[in-house]
């Protein structure tokens, strides 16, 4: 790892894998585990950057696809990168964009050499390469920076899986050549397998090997039943180096995140928060209300007493309710400010727990729920 | 006047009519001349309170006409009123709904009662009239409230504009004799009379006899040529006592506001900012620009280096070009933030520059400019 990039454990838990850790990156410290909010087009949609202070967000992401093919990677270094063109002065993260071309394009042809897709923006051919990947994200300039990965659906014949995996495992040693910027930015590779157990555990050993700066788990959250995440986090997050951060691509609900940490996870990202809030529906102390729902139109109670956001310490849920039931804007934004804080800060209280050991004591609530009817594809 | 009202000059130009002053609400003072921005639904579209401290907004507006559809006035009022619903605690004003049942409403009757409409919302039929329109402004609590009017059309014909002026200040004494909270709420009565300069005199001479604690120039900005508004100022504003505050309404253009003072006004309102910046247009120093233009996407200047607000001390040219092109709702925030704070600005400065008596020498620019193509309805 590049002097610029460590990862510190502070504690382990003493019934589970979970651990607290301390990620540093050029751009400042990542507390783990941490929730990740998801700012794809530079924007995470809605909040502004101090808003995001406010939430205590430590790492936010971007992402690869949407920003090349708006407004382009050259005019976001034009700006001398994407923290400042974003005006985000702590720790990003970049997608690689591969799963974006899989589940998004609709015309594409896959071969050793990349993906050749139209853009849904303008109708021209991109022919996305991992050297293509890693060239804009270097362009891009996070401080985190992902693999070029082959993301099969749900669900998919093993044969298909074995394929999209070896291909996966062949694009991250093209992304680790074309990496022109090891110094200050780390190059995460991302553990493919679909639902196997036996191909995800062998390419996470395969991927051990690597001394890469951070690991992810890729391919999950894609339709298949949450219990599935569970087992593929077990199988794979012990076999991933104990001294780099692990982090799985997007899972962000409480319960997937509490149980993935119970395996050793330390990162988490997912558009569920905002995508959440521009709907009306809030996450309050574990649980999903709908704004709308008629028990809310009197209900002048804050939305969470216990949240110190701008949103819960200023409205009432009558009064997001009326903006959720007018469609304004506004709604939109004090829904998503509540939403992001409430996810980091329920990161943040199982790190505590970490600290102090207690965390299956704290969360058992979580550790022993039954599984929802489907995962959240974020 | 109320004890809680009061309305202080404290300079005049030495060349115009244009003054400055304090107007004293219960919720704190309006320096004037001042704009006020437009929360319709008790939300300044996109802006949180804070952002409206922020742009160092005084009065906000609100709508009796769309507050009663949605949420209705007994659920603000269960909230403890207006200013505690939106958590807005400077002065508030609302408006009577008068404009927008004549302009909003297809299906109506008009008749010496009131207006019978279907509610576009739900489709039930209301029969506003002035003492509903109080009723509900009564229940609603913000510091001024306004009389119900009859709003003619442009063009009309001078009989319709006779018999709606008539109407009017037969209404506007139901309005004041339905008013049950004279004590914190100041009703101003609004002058109409179409674009009949004599019938605009008469209906000032005769609204200036009732002692109200202010005055509202109505009707205007509905279509007509901008210098029909200047007219209509010019021969209006000076009939109105001296001591009370003038509210030009449904205006918020820089060159519109400026010639208004000149006259004598104090107050403005305008949908005009936020609109704007929800379509990518902000006003900067005197002119309006359309950010999704090209030239703006590798622009990486400040948007206004001489605007305090968030968006200029954080965000390029080139940011904010790409979120509109994007779509993004994090634009239309930042854009509108923008320019509620440029036309506060705006006014303060003239403000100022009457205090020191330089108003017609700074503001010549404005003052001796050749008029737009068409008013913009506000
Ligand atoms: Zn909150
Ligand atoms: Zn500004």
């Amino acid at each position: 790892m590049s002097a610029n990039f460590s990862f510190q454990r502070q504690a382990s838990c003493s019934h589970t894998q979970a651990r607290a850790g301390v990620f540093v990156t050029p751009h400042g410290i990542v507390e783990t585990p941490r929730f990740m909010p998801v700012g794809t087009l530079a924007t995470v949609k809605t909040l502004t950057s101090a808003h995001l202070e406010e939430a205590e967000a430590q790492m936010v992401l971007a992402n690869t696809y949407h920003l090349h093919l708006q407004p382009g990677e050259d005019i976001v270094a034009g700006a001398g990168g994407l923290h400042r063109f974003m005006n985000w002065k702590g720790p990003m993260l970049t997608d690689s964009g591969g799963f974006q071309v899989f589940s998004l394009s609709k015309i594409r042809t896959i071969t050793e050499a990349g993906v050749t897709f139209r853009s849904p923006r303008d109708g021209r051919i991109i022919n996305m390469t991992p050297e293509l990947s890693i060239q804009i994200q270097n362009t891009l300039g996070a401080d985190v920076i992902m693999a070029f990965d082959e993301c099969p659906p749900y669900p998919a014949e093993r044969e298909e899986v074995v394929r999209a995996t070896d291909r996966t495992y062949r694009w991250l040693e093209r992304c680790i050549k074309a990496h022109q910027r090891p110094q200050d930015q780390a190059l995460f590779g991302i553990v493919q397998g679909g639902v196997f157990l036996d191909l995800r555990r062998a390419a996470a050993e395969k991927l051990a090997t690597l001394d890469l700066p951070g690991y992810a788990i890729g391919g999950v959250s894609v339709g298949e039943p949450a219990e599935f995440i569970h087992q593929i986090v077990k199988a794979t997050a012990p076999l991933l180096p104990e001294d780099k951060p692990r982090y799985l691509m997007g899972v962000g609900t409480y319960r997937e995140m509490a149980i993935a940490i119970a395996s050793g996870i330390d990162l988490f990202d997912c558009v569920i928060p905002t995508r959440l809030g521009r709907h009306g529906a809030v996450l309050v102390q574990g649980e999903r209300w709908n704004l709308k729902n008629a028990r809310f139109r009197r209900d002048y109670t804050q939305l969470d007493e216990t949240c110190p956001c701008y949103t819960c310490q200023n409205f009432s849920r009558a009064y997001l309710s009326h903006l959720m039931r007018s469609g304004e804007v506004l709604g939109y934004t004090l829904l998503s400010l509540h939403n992001v804080t409430e996810l980091i800060r329920f990161t943040k209280r199982i790190r505590e727990a970490i600290l102090s050991d207690r965390f299956t004591t704290e969360f058992a609530q979580w550790l022993d729920s039954p599984p929802p009817q489907a995962a959240e594809p974020c």
